[in-house]
């Protein structure tokens, strides 16, 4: 049995986590080669939406790896249909930028209901997960609420107030068009990895960072007090894989978060911003896509085992194929 | 401008009411003749599922009013859909013998969410009659949440534990199946009539007892500590109507209510059971059914102004006939 831990966002992070089931299933014939994943799940996107709980990542991995994703979306859920939210809408209470599926309601109803009940949110994902089955312990950054809000650069319109948003609203509602001053991460002081985060980092075999979001998917969840400590001492080397392909994001609006922390929209940039384990930082290993192949010497130079492959998550074989690359990374770099 | 001020529960009351709307609606062309109608409604059948509040009778009143009612059930939304509620069991959550709609859930969310910021069940009712428009004041009897639950006289099932069960698990549940040994209104010490409860009642010309159940429904705002003195101080005749025709409930399991407190389900006995406002009770007048016409000398003897006329609300008309006949009463006994 070896276990791998995946830190991750929505969408990136479940394609990954996809791919990287893919990969493992013909290996998991005994107990001996039995790989364990264990998803570390951003939670800074979770908001109360209509006095409901609404975690958009921990949702998208759980739909994802569960088989009920809508797959033209990536995110929600298949066959869904918007009744509920409708009538909300008519009582002119809601977002009309946010959608509250009526399948999807049932997930956040249950979440929320037993939330009051005083479950943490790692029992609750838990119950989820027993319908959904998604192949691997899927565990909340944190059990404490953190929201990650924007303060925009500049009025988002004539309504601006100047104040905080919250990330969704930015993200979904602008389309992350308004330039980004900063992203606040209200609730932080008060939270921490939960046991279980912990105990899937300290156990590691291969820990990976893989191409979702590195500021607001990834960045949030090391922005957890005590999260990169525990990375750095993990006995686990550390794998990244780039989000950056060609000098733009893969997918998301991934350039315009980097932009607000002052890092380039590149693969290597990315990884320097990670840092070398060695000098400070998480990474031991880091993927690039094959066009970005002249970013390996830089990085191998900083102390990051830098290695070029196709890096686009087009389909689960391809991405089983950087699951498989990352894994051999982690070998090579042991 | 008269007020005519409606004590109702669910179908009954919204029946009857929707009837005295229609009789009014001819009549309301000037400002002189415009009759105000007030509902105090009963909150006893009220329930906390999967975390929202749910308000059983204040929502068949309002959908009723609203036009928005299932005809064919005569509560709950037309052309509903419960695509939310079996995902809400598929996580093996939620009551199976409860219907959570997805065009009733968005009420429900509203609500919920409202009560959570604080707003006032009052407040909340209100707002949601601005998009039904139900043509009445509706009013929650209280703002303080009172829950009728049910003591049975013999467990319901091998697992029923001899405790308190909700009046819903009885009613829908069980369907009044079980004989109830007590009806106990939880929370009733801490709840009061609304201040625009008491204005009703204070400023009302005409307060109708309509044939709702005398013992959950009618039963349970007469409950509420002060409700009954503000009734016996109003100024307007209190006029009943019957909720039994020949000896059985008209509609719902009234009977088994009766049972449990004593009284024949006849509509004398109710009549006596609410007794004559000069003899230290409620009522003024009380219309039975002319089936019922028997009874008329002996409830006149007693002190209540008795009538018989046809009480069977088989359609909007007749129930609009009833109303004349109370408000007729209502002017005979002044």
């Amino acid at each position: 049995m070896r276990s791998i831990t995946v830190l991750a966002g929505g969408v990136g992070g479940a394609k990954f986590t996809q791919g990287l089931l893919s990969h493992l299933a013909p290996l998991n014939t005994s107990r001996e080669t039995t790989r364990r994943v264990s998803v570390i799940a951003n939670t800074g996107d979770d908001m109360w939406l209509n006095g409901l709980r609404v975690c958009p990542d921990l949702d998208t991995l759980m739909y994802t790896l569960g088989g009920g994703i809508s797959t033209e979306q990536g995110w929600g859920r298949a066959n869904e249909s918007r009744r509920t939210s409708a009538e909300i809408a008519a009582y002119g209470r809601g977002w009309d930028w946010f959608t509250l599926g009526d399948l999807d309601l049932g997930t956040h109803i249950v979440r929320t209901d037993m939330l009051r009940e005083g479950y943490t949110l790692t029992e609750v994902t838990e119950l989820l997960c027993r319908r959904w089955q998604p192949g691997v312990a899927l565990l909340p950054m944190s059990d404490e609420p953190i929201e990650t809000h924007v303060r925009l650069a500049e009025p988002a319109d004539e309504h601006d107030t100047g104040e905080l948003i919250h990330f969704e609203e930015w993200w979904v509602r602008y389309r992350a068009g308004v330039p980004a001053q900063e992203f606040v991460q209200v609730g932080q002081e008060m939270a921490q990895p939960t046991a279980q985060v912990l105990e899937a980092i300290n156990t590691a075999d291969v820990i990976v960072l893989p191409p979702s979001n590195p500021v607001v998917s990834i960045g949030t969840i090391l922005g957890v007090h005590g999260m990169r400590e525990a990375l750095r001492q993990a006995k686990a080397p550390i794998i990244g894989l780039s989000p950056m392909i060609g000098g733009t994001a893969v997918r998301g609006m991934a350039d315009q978060c980097l932009e607000s922390i002052g890092v380039d929209s590149t693969a290597s940039a990315v990884a320097l911003h990670y840092g070398a384990r060695a000098d400070g930082g998480l990474l031991d290993g880091w993927l690039v896509d094959t066009v970005d192949a002249q970013a390996v010497p830089e990085l191998r130079s900083a102390g990051i085992q830098a290695q070029a492959v196709p890096l686009w998550m087009t389909d689960v074989d391809s991405t089983a194929a950087m699951a498989q690359a990352t894994l051999e990374l982690a070998d090579a770099v042991r």
